[in-house]
Order: C-alpha cells, then sequence, then structure tokens
C-alpha cells in the first residue's frame, strides 16, 4: 500500500469552527457538520464540495453462485451489467438525479471465479489484475468523492466468508438473506459459507483471505478503495459488498478507511457487524439491499447539502450578530 | 375542514405493481418505493415526480419566551427572519442545493403571542389570520410536494405543551433540550409546559388546544397542512414543532393527515414520540434539531429518488427477461 498521505487536519478545523459559528444552534446538525469536515479532511480544502461526484460499479460473476445461494440464476449478472450500461438499472436513475457521473467495469461477467466453498475464488495473477483494473478505475475519473458500488449474482456469500474470516465468530452472525431467499436457500449459504471459512482456517494474511473466498470484483473494490485513499479522494461507502472489501484494506493497514464514510446500513446483519468493527455510523438506515452502489448515492444527497450548510450559510459574525 | 378528497388509490397501486417489477430484487428498495407510492398516491399520477418542490417557512415570536426556556434570547428570531429573507440561512442553502422554491413567511415577529404559560396564546380572531395565512401560503405556490418550516424562539416548548395536552402522559416526556439548553433551563421549560397544560386542564377540542398554547406559526402550519390536503398535495413533514401542529389536525380529522410523509426523526423526546402516535417512520434519524424545515429539505433528496427509481428504471419484463 505504501505511504499513506495524513488528513489534512487543517482544513478539517477550519470547515468545523465554521459549522460551529453558522447562524443555527451549536450542533443543531452536526452529523452533516462531521461530513462536511470529513470531506475537507480529504478534499484538502476549507471549502468542501460536490462538484464532480462518481460512482464505479463492479460487476462480476461468482463460482459460488452455483450452489444455489441466491434468489436469481447466475446469468442475472450479465443481464444487470447490460442494464447498468444502458442506462436502465437502479443506480443510472440515482446517479441521473444526483449528476453523478457513473462507470461501470466488467472485472468478469461470464467468467466465473472459483467456487469460494471449495476451491480459491481467484489465482494470485486474478486476485492482482481485479485489484489493479480497481485501481485504475479510480485514476480514469476525475472525483472529489467516490462511490464504489457491485453487482454479482452471489457476492453477499463471498462478503459473509470475508468476514466471517476476518473477524471470526459464528458464520450465522454474518450471513443474511441477500436478494431476499427463502429457508432452504439461507442453509445452503451458510453451509457455503462455513465450508468456505473452514477451508482457509490457517489463512491469516487479510488479502490472502479476499482472494480466496472473495470475488474479482471485491478485489477490485479493495483497490479502488486504497487507490483512492492514495489520492485522498473521500469515499462513500454503500452495503455489506463494499464495505466487506473494504474491511480487509482495514485490515492489512488500521487508519486505511480514514478516508471513507458509511452511506448507509442496509438490512444484512453483517453489514450492521461490520460498520461496528469499522467503527463507522451510516447516514442512511433505510433497509435497501441492492447493491450497484444505491445505498451510497442515495446518502450523496446529504453530503452535498453537507457540505452546503457550512459552506454557503452565513456565521453569526457575518450576520452581524455576536455569539 | 370541508370534505376531504379521497386518495388515488389507482395510481398509488400502479407505481406499487411497477417498483415490483422493477429490474432489482423484490422489495430491495421497499423504504423508498414506498415514497414512490405515497408521491403517487397524492400527486394523482402514476408517474409521480419531484419538479416543483416548494417550502414554506413561518416566522413568529413566541410571549413565552420572556420565561427564559431557550439558549436564545428572543430577538434571535427577528435575525434569522432577517437571513432567510436574504438567503444566508441554512433552509435556503439546502433549497439551492436541492432546487426547492422557499417562501418565508412572517406571522408575527416583533408582536409575540400571548404568553402561554399564563395566558391564551392566541386570541380566537389571531388564530383565524394565521390559519388563514398558512392556507394561503399554500395556495400561492404551485407544488407538486410541499415542506413546511418554522422558525421561532420558544416555540419547542408549545409543540411540548401541545403534544401534552394532546397525548396525556407526563411533561418530561414531551419536553426536549430545544436550541440545547442547559439543566436550570430545561427545569423552567418543564415548569412551564406543565403550567400551561394545567391552565388548559378542561379543554378537549384539538383546535382550542393549539390556540391556548401553540403560537402564530403552528396554527399557520395547521392551516398549511390542511390546504395541502384539500389539494391533494404531498407533504414532507419537519420536526417536532412542525409535526405537533400537524398532529391538531390528525386529532379534529383522523386520517387528515395520509397525505404527509415524516422527513426525520429529530433529536427532541416528543417527536419520536409523535411520530409513533401518528404511526409514521421518518426517512432520516440524523438528531439534527434546527426547524427552517432543514429535516424535511434533507429527505426530499430521497423523494426525487425514489420517484426516479420506479418511473425512470426498466421492468424485468421490458428488459426482455420474465421473473
Amino acid at each position: 500500500m505504501g505511504r499513506l498521505p495524513a488528513a489534512d487536519e487543517g482544513s478539517a478545523a477550519l470547515v468545523r469552527a465554521r459549522a460551529e459559528a453558522t447562524l443555527r444552534p451549536s450542533g443543531a446538525l452536526h452529523r452533516l457538520d462531521d461530513v462536511a469536515v470529513w470531506l475537507a479532511r480529504w478534499q484538502r480544502t476549507s471549502e468542501p464540495h460536490v462538484e464532480r461526484p462518481a460512482a464505479i460499479v463492479f460487476v462480476a460473476d461468482h463460482g459460488v453462485a452455483d450452489e444455489g445461494v441466491s434468489a436469481y440464476p447466475p446469468q442475472v449478472t450479465a443481464d444487470v451489467l447490460r442494464a447498468l450500461q444502458e442506462g436502465v438499472a437502479t443506480a443510472n436513475a440515482m446517479a441521473r438525479v444526483l449528476s453523478v457521473s457513473l462507470s461501470v467495469v466488467d472485472v468478469g461477467v461470464g467468467t466465473p471465479s472459483g467456487n469460494l466453498a471449495h476451491e480459491s475464488a481467484l489465482s494470485s495473477d486474478a486476485f492482482d489484475e481485479c485489484f489493479t483494473a480497481g485501481r485504475r478505475a479510480v485514476t480514469d475519473v476525475d472525483a472529489d468523492v467516490l462511490i464504489v458500488g457491485e453487482m454479482g449474482i452471489g457476492n453477499t456469500t463471498a462478503a459473509s466468508a470475508i468476514c466471517t474470516a476476518l473477524y471470526g465468530g459464528p458464520a450465522e452472525q454474518w450471513t443474511g438473506r441477500g436478494t431476499g431467499i427463502d429457508e432452504a436457500t439461507y442453509e445452503r449459504k451458510l453451509r457455503v459459507v462455513e465450508a468456505a471459512v473452514k477451508r482457509i482456517a490457517t489463512v491469516r494474511d487479510p488479502l490472502e483471505i479476499l482472494r480466496e473466498v472473495g470475488g474479482f470484483e471485491l478485489a477490485a473494490i479493495a483497490g479502488a478503495v486504497t487507490e483512492a485513499r492514495l489520492r485522498s479522494i473521500p469515499v462513500l461507502l454503500d452495503g455489506f459488498v463494499v464495505t466487506a472489501a473494504a474491511a480487509v484494506v482495514d485490515r492489512v493497514r488500521p487508519g486505511a478507511l480514514d478516508h471513507c464514510f458509511a452511506g448507509h446500513r442496509s438490512s444484512e446483519p453483517g453489514h450492521a457487524l461490520v460498520l461496528e468493527k469499522l467503527g463507522m455510523q451510516p447516514l442512511l438506515d433505510l433497509d435497501l439491499r441492492l447493491g450497484e452502489g444505491s445505498g451510497a448515492l442515495a446518502a450523496l444527497g446529504l453530503v452535498k447539502l453537507a457540505a452546503a450548510c457550512v459552506t454557503d450559510v452565513a456565521t453569526f459574525e457575518e450576520w452581524g450578530l455576536i455569539q
């Protein structure tokens, strides 16, 4: 990961002071003020902004989908990829409303990863390629705030396996209903997660865990989050899959996710838990469970407001009032 | 209140069906889908939209402010009124980001209402005038979604008194820290609420409760919410003060708030409680406590997305997939 740039605490302090001095009761918008301070800290400016928001959605197929762990057949991944590319998926509609530049990156649709229940999901080469593809996707966009999203039938199974391996605890804690699966499918999913975690019981390196039980798009997300950190671009995290991949980066280097803010908490139980582990408090809590970056996109409107509420509101002093 | 128009359940059903058929797992955005259905139901269209959002902020002074129930002196009301009119307050900044048309209506700044601790807050004439001013403010805007906001030092005391009188229970339950008051001020505020509720112990008529222990802007809000209902304009409710005034309308006629959706839950304990009484689940829960319509404005971004996520996303069928 190399040397990580330090945050701009000077700009952060200026924005905190301005938020405290604006024409409203102290702390009345404190959660939004925190967002503005976070933007300032990583945008390295005392005038935080959301002018060039970008979202990158990584899409891939998963060998583990053959285990019947989803409510949808694996080919839905390719269908949704096409919808994202043609601009008719949910993330596209949200991006249009929010003037977000949306990129869609196919990191392995049609050529599924290994079945993580029985074998390594990614070879070392595939892992490096996907991680690099994630990094490159970030260098390809000119963003002042970045959203990372994903789509891939089977990928909440991968996220559950990653979190169980990273943090321990029973697999049930980390395993949810994904796209909305029935009881029998849930039992299968749980057995798969347990098998995967057992298979790599001796693996301790977080990146190896990601390679073994992750997926192409999860490796790309880890790369994208890392590149954003190196470039000091604030990242708004989406749901369970994105957060699980990002959590790997945190385990490699504590503090490496300081540039990330949790956009939302989804209905996946593992998502709430991994956010707790990361010490992140999400902006939204609406039981969304779509992926595609949709939860982070939904939260982006609040980030825009947070910036305006410190930069575009008078202070008590400017308004001729002494506080 | 006259005859209330029925909701357009036909359009609501069409939007519900379309949301279920869009290219995403069933229920993946159900909270946002609910918002889209609510818009359709009151906009009376199967293509819900947020094209002409408007916010009206009612501002007034309160006689009860003389009791020292706020962290700020009464003259701050006039200062913030001027800031709202000049476009430098928080609500203005939010409205600009969201392309919301913001109106500011002075319903009694400089001429405080009666001190609700000891006397009727409003005379019958003043009540009628303010209620009518609220109605007229709605007829003056051309809105497809309406936000109602308020500002007035002392008005959370009025909201607490209204709710205690409407719903009963100890005044502590309904009384919070408002602008951020200290323990001594809180004790004074609590005594004032108790005195006000005791003074009108025999009053049962909800509108009389509002007249006795409310305020000019609270009467205007009740009028605005009522007029919006008559015109079938969906209303996004803001915080405790707005919701308390709206609750009066609900008590006059159960169902009269069916066109309202809770934008957020503030840090006022009474707000959470009155939302429960009204059976409303808020979109945001960010401990905001500013007023000015800011919580509802923050939620409006989600309403925009909710509309787009049903009208601007392909269905499985349109995308050539059978579900």
